[in-house]
């Protein structure tokens, strides 16, 4: 199909769609629940509380160093279930596809995401297509749902973090924002930078095996970065959040693209991150825990939850000095996920 | 929010997103899963066998007669679930919205969307919005996930068709292409037509307990109608299927457009109708109930499944004459839903 073309017809349910169903994605997702095609598939779910989500990628670029629109698309729905404590299970795809789209592209973004799918052990189980003429969407837009399943005993929540909780960050923020920021406006940068896509599920699971009671809170970082994530914990448990400004981990290119562009690292989004509230008894078991893991190498302490001030998150920088963190107000940049 | 307009910063995820979620989706999709705005919802499924689909929605125009883009996207889902037998349960709603769309008209799509859960009995649970620039979309796309449950002993597959089955479709064919089209080219007909958009969670159950193992296929007509539906059973059943022409339901409006416009209404799309194959001694009692039902009252055999010419569909016209039914080969209209 190299050299060809997404037509109209190939959102039709008719013959065209049929090919494409079976040329690539029943090919590329291969598994046995998404053949026969059914209008819905079927699997038994083992006992538990059931997780489910969406989320819709539209990114600019599609593709990216360090990922593309179909690594997000997974990987995203994927952290999604695993900040509830869920182990991801079964995702759908939806696809939007505007009229010329290269049919090779389309391949290279769904061996991406049955990559990504193997990687975070979850089957692309459901799917959907659906063609636009020319210029009535932007290239190709996707949309995950997933299920999965929240494990006896399990209780992890953004209304559940507690006061004397250690704040950890799973590694250096703002990877992924800055990369799709320099790719769209063709800036380089001396340290090439690269998004940080990656499904966490596995991360999110060795913190919840280090000390099942004490994580509290998970949220990824993703739009609004960790300073929009942080604001939503502090508010929906009642708390404050208090941050130090030199212990969050920030790689050189970012903070020189940060320093370059005038941005603010807090506000920029991540893909393969984890912000946690952990009891303060058990936070260096889970952080040591975590940085055995590849997706939590550089994991670091980099606050605590206070009583006093419920809702604001506050940040203390080297000198001492510190200012309150407010939630992302308007659009710092579209189309980052 | 009546004058405004969508704006980038609505799906930066910072707080103008936090306003049209709290102010719009949670206040309209009402339900405690939804509160509070965890990255899943979460919630105990009955025993059973999990159904788990999706489909996106692109229709063209937006409002239509019969329906919107949001009681499409509803129902086409809880259809999809119902197909399989399934009762359905949750729905996410993904959005992706042009920057200057008038909220307005979004909220009147979510209210619709929240009229349709409540006439199908589910609840929108996890949802998700982004917003694009000027051109980069045509107005507003959804995204449905759904999850359902299939009780105990039911087994409906697209595989599952037998040799003497009758063929029923649960009404008149074609009202939903035929409403889209006409919208979109400015068509006005003598007799008004509407959309069928429709959940069929109601009948398909109601066809289910009439006769719980004698429905051994469903299937809703959507893009590539009953032609390809049929198409699609005898494919996977491995089965023959003859129709009679004069038996299919067909609305005077829909008849004189498609005299008019040169449409062929097995191929237009359905967004309120199953087509079913149903073990003969059991297609009466199934008819009944449909009949009893309101979107089941024009309810026919339209034909019977056969051992012969597997994969082939024959519809005999009323003078006797008999021609094959073909898939749709390309793109009849675009956007339909």
């Amino acid at each position: 199909m190299d050299d060809k073309l997404i037509l109209l017809g190939h959102g039709s349910g008719g013959g065209l769609s049929h090919d494409l169903i079976d040329g690539l994605f029943v090919r590329h997702f291969a598994n046995p629940l998404l053949l026969p095609l059914e209008d819905a598939s079927a699997f038994d779910l083992p006992p538990g509380k059931t997780a489910f989500t969406t989320d819709s990628y539209v990114v600019k670029p599609i593709f990216f160093p360090g990922g593309d629109i179909g690594r997000l698309a997974v990987c995203g729905t994927v952290n999604d279930l695993s900040m509830r404590g869920a182990r991801p299970l079964y995702l759908s795809a939806g696809f939007i596809i505007e009229e010329g789209f290269p049919i090779a592209d389309l391949e290279r973004i769904v061996i991406s995401m049955s990559e990504a799918a193997r990687e975070a052990g979850v089957s692309i189980v459901c799917g959907d297509t659906k063609v636009v003429e020319r210029r009535a969407a932007d290239g190709i837009f996707i949309n995950t749902a997933g299920v999965g399943l929240i494990p006896a005993g399990v209780s992890v929540s953004v209304q559940n973090a507690r006061p004397g909780d250690a704040v950890i960050v799973s590694g250096t923020i703002g990877d992924h924002g800055v990369t799709v920021l320099s790719q769209r406006q063709g800036l380089h940068f001396v340290s090439p930078v690269k998004s940080d896509a990656a499904p966490l599920n596995g991360l999110a699971q060795t913190m919840l095996g280090a000390a099942p009671a004490a994580v509290h809170a998970m949220r990824d970082p993703t739009r609004g970065g960790i300073a929009t994530t942080l604001k939503e914990i502090a508010s929906n448990s009642s708390v404050g959040i208090e941050i130090e400004e030199e212990r969050i981990p920030v790689s050189d290119a970012v903070g020189a693209a940060c320093e370059m562009l005038g941005l603010d690292y807090l506000y920029l989004a991540n893909e393969g991150k984890i912000v946690a509230a952990v009891a303060e008894e058990q936070a260096a078991r889970v952080l040591d825990a975590m940085r055995a893991q590849r997706y939590g190498r550089d994991a670091a302490v980099i606050g605590r939850v206070t009583a006093d001030r419920p809702g604001t998150v506050t940040i203390r920088n080297p000198f001492g000095a510190k200012r309150i963190v407010e939630m992302l107000a308007g659009d710092q940049f579209p189309r980052i996920c």
